[in-house]
Formats: C-alpha cells, sequence, structure tokens
C-alpha cells in the first residue's frame, strides 16, 4: 500500500535548470526523482507546491511523493531513529552522493502527509522574495549567487508604494508569460519593499499562486520605478491594460521561494478540490 | 612619482587556491595582479593584511599597491567621479571581464594611502569569523559555501569556556604549521562563540596576528571540545606542552576574514617599522 510523504526543502537553483525534470539537463526534481527512486527501489513521481525556473532558489519548498510503505518505514531494525527522521536522513545521504557533501538540495524534513494533502493543490499561498544590492549597498561575493548586483541607486519608498498599488485579486496578464487555457487571475495577498539593515533592498510577495515568471516581471517593472525610469502608477497602469507586451523580466537568481503555507489539516482535501476546479495551475 | 593606494576588499575563496599567487593556478592575488598590472601598463605588486588559505574568504580584506600615479588619476577628462571612486569602478570592470558580471572579488574601496601606511607591517589586529551549522542548526544550501556543516549536536558554552582560557599572548606553536626561522608567538585579544539567532555557531577570534593555519587548527579542537571528545582544558593543554602533533585543522570554507585594524594615521609608519623588527610574517 502507497503512502503519501511530505518532504519539506532547500535548494541553490545555481546549477540547476529549474525545478521541473527536463532531459539531458540538471533539474531539482530530476536529481531528487533519481534519490528517491534509488530508495523506493521503484520509479516515483513528485508533485511540488512552486515549480523554480532556471536559477531560483528555494528555502522552504514543499513537495509529495507516493511511495510504497516499505520505503518509508527503511529495512526493519536498520536504524534507530523514528522513520521521518531515517527517512530524511537516507534521502540526504543519497543527495550528498552525487551533489557533494555539502549538496546544493537539502531535506529538512521527511514525514507522512495529513489526509488530503497535495503539495500543488492544497497550498494556500507561496511567499517569495527578491534581493537587490542597489548602487547604495555593499557588494557582498559571498552572496552574490542569490541577489541581484544593480548600479543604480533604488528609491525603495516609491517601490513599495507601486508595489502594494496592485495587491488583490487581478488579472495579472501584464506579468505572465500566457499559456493555453490557463487563467492569469491571481490574488496577490501582499507585497512590501524594505531596506534591510544590512543594505539589502529585500521585496516580499504572497498570492495564492504565480503564473510563470510573474515575480520575476513584477520585480522587473519595480525597478524601473525604483530608478525614476517609470512612474509610481507603472505597474497598476500596465496591470490595467493586461498586456504583456515589453514585459521587463529581473534576473532569477535574486528570487527565493521563503514559504509555502497549507490550510489546517481538516481543510487539505477541499482546499486541493477547490483549486483543482478553479484554475490549471 | 608612484603612489600608494589602499585596496578594502572582499572574496569569496571557493574558487582560488588562496590568496598567494602560485604559477598556473587561480588565486586572489594572481587575478587581482592581472587586473592591476593592465589598468597600471606596468607590472604591479601587491602586499595584503592577511594571506588567507584556499576556500578562505574575506569580507574585509585589505591590500596596498604602489602605481605610477598617471594609473591613479586616469586618463583626464575620462570620468567625473572622484579618482578614488573611479579607481575602484575601472579595477572592479576589469575583475567582471575575467570573473563574470558579479564576480568573486569586489573592490570596495580604493585611497590614497596615508603616509607609513602598509597592509600588511601596519596592521595592528586581524579579525576571523567561523560560522558552523551543527546538528542543532538547519542546512542551507545558499550559504554552503562559508559555513561549516558538522554532523553532531555542539555545546557552544564548552567551546567558550575552552576557546577564551587561552586569549593573551602565548608561544601558539601547537595551532601553527611550523615555518624555518619565523616565530609562533601571538596575542590572541579575543575569542568567542556564539549561537546566532538563525541557528549558526559563530566563532570570531582577534588577534594581533595569525601563523599560518592558525585558526582552522584552533577551531579543530574546539570542535573536539564541543562534542565532549576532549575536555575544555583540551587548548589550553595544548597550547603548554608546545607540539603540533595531530594538530586538527577544520576545513577552510567555513573560515572569513572580517575586520583588520590598523592605528591611528600618526602611528602607521613606527607600528610597521615595530613589526618589522618582532617577526618576519
Amino acid at each position: 500500500m502507497p503512502v503519501r510523504v511530505r518532504l519539506d526543502l532547500a535548494y541553490d537553483g545555481t546549477a540547476f535548470n529549474g525545478w521541473a525534470t527536463q532531459p539531458g539537463l540538471p533539474t531539482v526534481e530530476g536529481t531528487l526523482t533519481e534519490a528517491l527512486t534509488t530508495l523506493a527501489r521503484t520509479p516515483i513521481q513528485l508533485t511540488v507546491a512552486g515549480r523554480t525556473d532556471a536559477g531560483v532558489h528555494a528555502a522552504a519548498q514543499v513537495a509529495h511523493v507516493d511511495l510504497p510503505l516499505a520505503a518509508w518505514t527503511g529495512a526493519p531494525g536498520r536504524s534507530d531513529l523514528p522513520p521521518a527522521r531515517a527517512f530524511a536522513r537516507r534521502t540526504n545521504a543519497l543527495l550528498r552522493r552525487v551533489r557533494g557533501p555539502q549538496p546544493d538540495i537539502v531535506i529538512h524534513t521527511a514525514e507522512l502527509a495529513a489526509p488530503g494533502f497535495d503539495a500543488r493543490f492544497s497550498a494556500l499561498a507561496r511567499t517569495y522574495r527578491y534581493l537587490i544590492s542597489d548602487a547604495a549597498a555593499p557588494r557582498d561575493p559571498l552572496t552574490r549567487t542569490s541577489v541581484l548586483w544593480h548600479d543604480r541607486a533604488l528609491d525603495v519608498g516609491a517601490i513599495h508604494r507601486a508595489g502594494t498599488a496592485i495587491t488583490g485579486e487581478h488579472d495579472f496578464l501584464a506579468f505572465c508569460k500566457p499559456r493555453e487555457g490557463a487563467t492569469t487571475i491571481r490574488t496577490l495577498h501582499h507585497l512590501s519593499v524594505t531596506r534591510r539593515p544590512d543594505g539589502l533592498i529585500a521585496i516580499e510577495v504572497r498570492a495564492d499562486a504565480f503564473c510563470h515568471s510573474m515575480v520575476r516581471a513584477l520585480v522587473g517593472s519595480l525597478l524601473a520605478v525604483g530608478e525614476g525610469r517609470a512612474p509610481e502608477d507603472h505597474l497598476a497602469s500596465r496591470l490595467a491594460a493586461r498586456t504583456h507586451d515589453q514585459m521587463q523580466v529581473a534576473p532569477a537568481h535574486g528570487l527565493t521561494l521563503m514559504r509555502v503555507d497549507y490550510p489546517p489539516r481538516a481543510e487539505l482535501a477541499a482546499r486541493a478540490h477547490l483549486t483543482r476546479r478553479r484554475r490549471d495551475e
């Protein structure tokens, strides 16, 4: 009998062509699928909360996988650890074997999923963060793979105002690479822009879901406002115009998936059912 | 007439075989020397405050270089920036050309050095930080090149007590890879061990100077104490025994040079004179 396992994981997207498996290219899904297939001794299929693009990172990604019960419990007596700890440890050991001693993918926790849980369709919201070192901030070579270095000084207040003007439920066509038959209506719960104590500008966005390249398209337009190349109503105007012509997409490497929110246990199945009906993404 | 230029810089040591030039190997000094030689149109020689080992990083390294005045001022009218800003910008542009758009070496500031300044011999103290993610801390793939992942839980209090027991002026032979004719007497001004809010353990050490591999040897012994494999007087005992047998050297990648301290302008030359007389390192 198969069991559904929830995986909470993190990765450095630098060396990967994104989450989704692509033949002949290193991907997070491909690498993790290989490890879990080895562990389960049978082909497995991952489902993920946020399908990150090439170069995008995750501090707290969520995925699920259906496995034979024996793959979850492991060989009897092989470990004194609780099954969840032992499973995460075995998976991390396999990842270390292919990605080095301090690998770029790490399973933080594994657990038996609550009934009705679906990593993708049960999710209520995704939170992403985009980090920028502008002309007013120091360049730190140690974080250069997850921070955009931007040559000009940016007006944090203007970016914040331009961003918060478009929160709420809208058709985000202007910020979506369109896909046949997919809706581009999303609810942007939250957008905030702050200058952190370390000098970096952090743009944090939370939505029920994001369409393809949406965060990077939002950031691209926010950079234009921050530089003074576009007025503060720039995003609101683009949103209203519902055109994705001249979409300015910010580089991938500044973007990190920070959190995925799920409803309480009792509402997981109902939420998944609702999401599946409302959209195909 | 040559001018002496002080450079404050940072680098990610991952891809380098340390600071010091080695024929045929990528080094920080080699890369920077090449850029500055291009800029000066004449061979130059760098002097550095902390000669970091292969894989060791720097958040705030200091170096100096003697250059023809024309290389400092640049071609007349080429830039509206003050010479110091323009020089740093030209150097960074050359580094980007060889190390990519967000390079692993960055010049933070360049300035004409105060009279008597010597990046190595005028320095009063160097501060290094070693970061550890032990069993009690989460693994963050995005910082894996500058944090040691340690499988066991570490006792921060025990490490702190073991470390602070050896501050002061001592013969640190037990923690030095010995070099012909070089003294191993150093003053360890400060050693502190803290569990940061993000869960990482930070070991911070400041000394007048460190001999080769000294910080990593101190950390290696501190890890033994933290794991409970060695008693809290482990470092004090080794120090007293003055033997470098069985030196346990922690991996390089957890180590970062954080700061170099210099005396006030008026004392720079006297300090350099004193240091040169006292030691050859």
